[in-house]
């Protein structure tokens, strides 16, 4: 078994699901961006007013994930039912916790939406800090699930 | 100091670098594609055909830093002056390292420009790879670089 | 009721109408450009000219109606089958009427796509006109009419 | 005078603004989207809690003001150095009042590009709100301020 | 019979297909570029090392068929199922053949798809080569077949 | 001397314009689209009337000279002070001939963004008139003439 969207003469061109069956798709993300212990501090405090920097970067997740094909060269056009993006402060470890939720009915997975997803919303997030703390890491960005297709279920 | 896209009322918005200099400025940034020894096995394997996996995620870096003001809500629309994207294989730990360099003369650092290529990068390796192995990790993405501006070399 | 598109906690995310049925649904939306006299005036003269300011809003209009998902972050992409964006000249009043109609069979309503070519086209009538008269309004823009989904026809 | 961007045989280009120097350019706008008095008690509520339609709506605008080139034909485009919206609740009218402000040194006025941030703030409000209030009026979009290029300031 | 796009009144919009069956389309475009025998010797060298222009053109190829609907405007949006870019060097002719094929399942055919993936491929090829041959030629961009749709099988 | 893009490692990435200077910088190119007569004939009578094909695949010209950092991947962004398209008709050989002319004060040279209208809008009268004549052949696509940078004047 070898790379699927590379063929024998090694080229790489966008793989064929014109036969595949349309089925409900579902795939869940997941990354960190560890920081400063200050850093973090100041979203906490944020959070308490109105200023929230996750909602900035849920908008900038939700709308990559859209944008996918785009980015993506071998990635096909899809048309997401729902996309979700979600932030868990982890205070033991200086970090947030990024996690995204995509679904369709098509003929491919979502996961590539979902690490879209957890990515931009990562260097968001990062983009929002940087002057704090331009050393933050952005870390661990996973596949933790995905559902649909012939392979089933999938988890990591 | 907070957040510089934040203001006292708690909203982002875009700062204004109108009154910033243009000068010349400079990222490098990196990450890391971790994976089962034979999914990097396969990539090297391409490496000695034309196959090769790297130039399209190449590609699909250097766009996204392109792209970078349109995916990342707060950030300056910029006119980079060069950007590269390179790989390197390290068998002992089973991971691509990814690194790039965004150039431009403006009035605002390209550090989320080399972050994106990395990102973008990244992501498109692990599309090519994910049916050989779907628990691929995306690591630790930073700033490993950047000079010009008013806060000058910043080394990690 | 609340806002569908925020949950309990605040946060703001993709609806997911993954279970919708996928009906036939259609739109229309207007709006009005006001202007001086002397500036409709000149619009009425180009139309009898090959220069006619409306083909090149018609086309912004229509361009935008599919760039509508990418515009407004919570709204879900779609495949339109059918834009339509027209003109008239109210000389009474002053003013251009615009009207649009987006079609498509889909799981979420249209009105948002009709919506924006009516809003874009207006903005292009304003770009071209600007040099003239810097004044113009850009007033009433709302949905007509709705067809399709579980709330069947719904009429302004 | 004529259309600046309709030629004598009716064509429409971009205009030519190689040889026009590069000042200081800023640009005010405003809209309205007027509502019923229960809609804009709920936005009213949820700035209370942390989910805030207008945080979504204020980053829906400054995108769209980096996309005014690609959404606006004869649009040139630009590198704008500010973008900020703002949003102010008038309950003795049922409505929001927009506000944009865009900045940049370059070539051409940045009047397109607040009007667009207004007119896509306006939009991402009412799909945020439509489900409640269906009937909603995006209302008097229109210059109130420019500044810079050779006819000075100019004030609605 | 007329330009499916114009009406009656001469105005350009885009064509109702919203009552055409979903079938399955396919459409193969082919075109040339025409260059110095020296141009072509250093792609032909090029591809015995890794540096093959070939692959940044293909991918650029299928990237531009997702976009045909942003760039030519009364497209409609599709999702393709397929996409695929190939080339072939003609020593006798100095030129390089370019053939693309394009796949979905749509209430539309794809031959605009087809042909906007030969001409990027051919611009970027362009692109690459320019400095050693700005005279290049780019040739005979055609559709070589489409099938689906009430049309069946057409054939240049 | 070699390709531009492509290095010793035969890796391709964006030239590095950093240090090059800004200068006036201009490019004219042009193409052909080759139609049966009567479809030619279409046009023509489509030009008396308001219908005119033309201003569509104008703008759609202008448009894509804007997106061509975005379509061709080692392209550098560019903010273009100048496009203009335009199109003659020559019954003799029955086709179209398009021109473009693009102009900017920048650190790379524009035949791209030249080359790129006029493929557009070839793309765009191929889309409106193909009901009719669907073996219509875009041909002769070439840069006419450059000037600004180091190479100065350079003339097909």
């Amino acid at each position: 078994m070898g790379f699927s969207h590379i063929n024998q003469s090694g080229e790489a061109n966008m793989v064929d699901v014109s036969s595949k069956p349309v089925t409900a798709r579902e795939a869940r993300a997941q990354g960190y961006v560890i920081m400063q212990p200050e850093t973090l501090q100041h979203i906490i405090d944020g959070k308490h007013h109105k200023g929230d920097v996750f909602s900035v970067a849920r908008i900038a997740g939700i709308q990559a994930a859209k944008k996918c094909s785009d980015l993506i060269p071998l990635c096909h056009p899809l048309m997401l039912s729902k996309v979700q993006v979600d932030f868990d402060i982890d205070k033991t470890n200086n970090q947030v916790k990024i996690t995204s939720l995509c679904k369709l009915a098509g003929q491919t997975g979502v996961e590539m939406e979902a690490l879209t997803a957890v990515s931009v919303a990562a260097l968001t997030l990062f983009d929002m800090c940087k002057a704090l703390d331009p050393g933050m890491i952005i870390s661990d960005i996973q596949v933790l699930e995905k559902q649909g297709g012939k392979h089933g279920h999938w988890r990591s």
